[in-house]
C-alpha cells in the first residue's frame, strides 16, 4: 500500500491505458479519460449483463499467447450473452497484471481485443488495472441488447420440449487432455493435425454467433455449455424444474474428436472413459437450448438458412427436477460428476 | 486445471451462490440461476457503467473485517457513478476467493453487501467466483442511470470556472499512515478517538450520496477523488485542456485531521510533510467538480438545502493543459508526485 517505483519492463498505468486500451473505446467512453462511460440504450431494447473472469493456471495456461488469452476472456462472455438471445455491445475489463507482463505482452493482448471487437461488434467502456502477485487475471463484464421482453433464461423448459445443442461437444476437453500430457507445448509436428485442431479449440472458444435470433424465436430455455454438457443440462433442468432424457449417440462429435477416439476405442459399444470426459469437461462454449416439439421443423430450417449447426440431443421429460437419464444405444449411462469446477 | 475435491472449510461454489449471493438480487437476475441478468432501462435515461477492483494488501489490509471490505468494493464504484451525476442501480461482482476464506467470512461479506445495497439503492445482477491463490480480489462492475444527455465527464472545465470539493480531504491518508505504523491493528484504546475516526475513514469510504443532482445541475466537469486530490485535479485539467490554481488553505480538513496535525505542526506556516501527504494520498472518495462562476451562489444554496458539504478550493485558469499552481497563503507549493498509485 505504498507508492512503488516502476521497475518493470513496461510502461506505467497511464501509458498502458492511453496506448493499448483507449484506442479500443467507442462513443461515450471519452478515450478512457473519464471515470466511467455513458451508454444510450436503444428505445425498445433491454440490456443484458454478464461478468466472467479467467485466471492464469485455472482457465488458461501460462504459455498461451496473450492475444488468444484476451480473445478467450471476451468470448466466454460473448457466449453467455448470445445464449440469452442478445447481441453483445460493450465490455469493460479489470486486469490483474503480474510482474512477468512486459510491453510486448500488452501489444499482443490489445491486438487480440481489437480483432475480436470487430468480430463480435463490441467496444471497450473502461475498467481497471492493478498489480497482481503472480498470475494474470482478466475479469470482463459484458453488456448486450435485445428487444424488450425477448430475453431467454434457463427457467422456461417444459415437458415435451426438445433439447438442442450447437456445434460439437468435447473438443476442448480432448485438447486440454492432450496439453496436460506434456509439460510444455511441443514443437510443431509432435501432434497430429487433428490433435492440433482440438488443442486450438481448447485455447480459443468459438461461440456460435448468429444463434441469437434463433434463440429468441424458438427457445423456451437456453444457456451456454461452459462447464460440461451433462452438468450444465442438469442446471438447466433444475432451474426449469423438469427432468430430461439425453441420447448419447446424438451428441455431436467433431471429426477430429472421432479420429482421436478411434485410436482409443473400447470394445462392446460401452461408453469409454474418454467419451465420458468429453461430455463432462469444460470449455465447449456452445449453446444448449430447448424448443417446443411443434417448432422443430421451423427451427431446423432457420438454422440451415443461417448456416448454424444444431443437433437434437434429447427431450425434456416429466420427473424429479434436475434428473437426467443419459441413454447410450438404449442403455443407461451413469455419471458421478457431470460438471467441471474452476473453484 | 483439474477437478479439485473441496477440502476447504466452506460450502462449494453452488451453495455459496445460493446462500450468500442469490438473496441479494433483484428482478431480472433469476436468483442467479441464469448466466446473465436482464435490465430494462427507463425510457429517457442513459446508462453509466464503471468497473473498479480492490485487492488484498493493495487496497485493503488482510485483517480488515469482511463486511467492510465488501462495502468498500461497492463504495469505490458508487463514488465513480455519483461523480458523473448518475444514480447507482445495479452491480455485478467477480470474487477471487483465497483459501483462507471460510463460511463465516462469506456470512460477513454478504451481510456487508446487503447493508450497502439498502443504503445505495443497488441490487446484484450476477458475477463469478474463482479460487485465488492467496489474496482476496473483488472486482465490481456498477451501473447507474441519469436523464439522457445529463452525464458529466471530466472534460468540460472552462477557464473561469470555480473548483469545488465535497467533504474533507486527507482523512483516509492519515488513517493509512496510522495503521502502517503498527503491524497489527492495536487493541482499543491505543489510538485516540480522533485517530480511530481517521482509521475508520481509511477502512470505509463514505461517498457523498445526494451530490448527483447537484453535479447534473451545476458542474461543467466532475470526477471522484480517489488517488489524491492534487493528482486527480491534474487529470481533470488535462482532460479538459485547462490549468488551475488551488488555494491550499481552502482545502477542507476534518477536525480529527486538524487534531492529529496540531501535534506535528511545523513552524513558519510552511506546508508540512503530513499536509502534503494528505493532499496527494488516496482513498478520499469525495467529489471534485467545476462550476461556472456565475452559478456559485445557486450551487451553495442547493448544497446547503441538501445538507451537503462543499468547499471552493480554487479556480480554472488559462495556461498549459494540466498545469496546477498550488498556493499556500500566497506562496507556491511544489509537489513531486501528486498521485497515489495502486499499480
Amino acid at each position: 500500500m505504498a507508492n512503488k517505483p516502476n521497475q518493470l519492463k513496461r510502461p506505467g498505468e497511464f501509458d498502458l491505458i492511453e496506448r493499448f486500451f483507449a484506442p479500443l473505446t467507442g462513443d461515450g467512453s471519452f478515450g478512457l479519460k473519464d471515470d466511467a462511460a455513458v451508454i444510450s440504450p436503444k428505445v425498445g431494447y433491454d440490456t443484458v449483463i454478464t461478468q466472467d473472469a479467467i485466471l492464469e493456471q485455472v482457465h488458461f495456461f501460462s504459455d498461451d499467447p496473450l492475444d488468444l488469452i484476451a480473445k478467450k476472456a471476451l468470448r466466454v462472455n460473448v457466449s453467455d450473452i448470445i445464449a440469452k438471445g442478445a447481441n453483445p455491445t460493450h465490455y469493460s475489463i479489470a486486469l490483474g497484471v503480474p510482474d512477468w507482463m512486459e510491453e510486448k505482452h500488452f501489444v499482443a493482448f490489445s491486438a487480440g481485443l481489437r480483432e475480436d471487437q470487430g468480430q463480435y461488434g463490441v467496444t471497450l467502456t473502461g475498467g481497471d488495472t492493478y498489480r497482481s502477485q503472480d498470475r494474470l487475471a482478466v475479469s470482463v463484464t459484458m453488456l448486450g441488447e435485445l428487444p424488450v421482453g425477448s430475453y431467454v433464461s434457463r427457467l422456461g423448459a417444459r415437458t415435451g420440449d426438445l433439447i438442442f445443442v450447437t456445434g460439437t461437444i468435447g473438443d476442448a476437453q480432448l485438447g486440454l487432455e492432450l496439453r496436460k500430457s506434456l509439460v510444455h507445448f511441443p514443437p510443431d509436428g509432435t501432434f497430429s493435425i487433428e490433435q492440433r485442431e482440438l488443442i486450438q479449440r481448447q485455447i480459443l472458444p468459438n461461440p456460435p454467433m448468429g444463434i441469437q435470433s434463433v434463440i429468441r424465436q424458438f427457445a423456451t430455455a437456453s444457456m451456454d455449455v461452459s462447464d460440461g454438457l451433462i452438468g450444465d443440462l442438469q442446471k438447466l433442468c433444475l432451474a426449469s424444474n423438469v427432468a430430461a432424457t439425453v441420447f448419447e449417440e446424438n451428441i455431436p462429435t467433431s471429426k477430429e474428436a472421432r479420429h482421436v477416439m478411434e485410436s482409443e476405442a473400447e470394445p462392446n459399444g460401452t461408453v469409454s472413459a474418454i467419451r465420458r470426459s468429453m461430455l463432462t469437461g469444460g470449455d465447449d462454449y456452445q449453446c444448449l437450448f430447448t424448443v417446443p416439439c411443434a417448432r422443430r421443423a421451423d427451427l431446423l430450417k432457420e438454422a440451415l438458412n443461417r448456416g448454424l449447426h444444431v443437433s437434437q440431443i434429447g427431450e425434456v421429460s416429466p420427473g424429479p427436477s434436475g434428473e437426467l437419464a443419459v441413454l447410450s444405444n438404449g442403455k443407461q449411462v451413469l455419471f458421478e460428476n457431470g460438471s467441471y469446477s474452476h473453484f
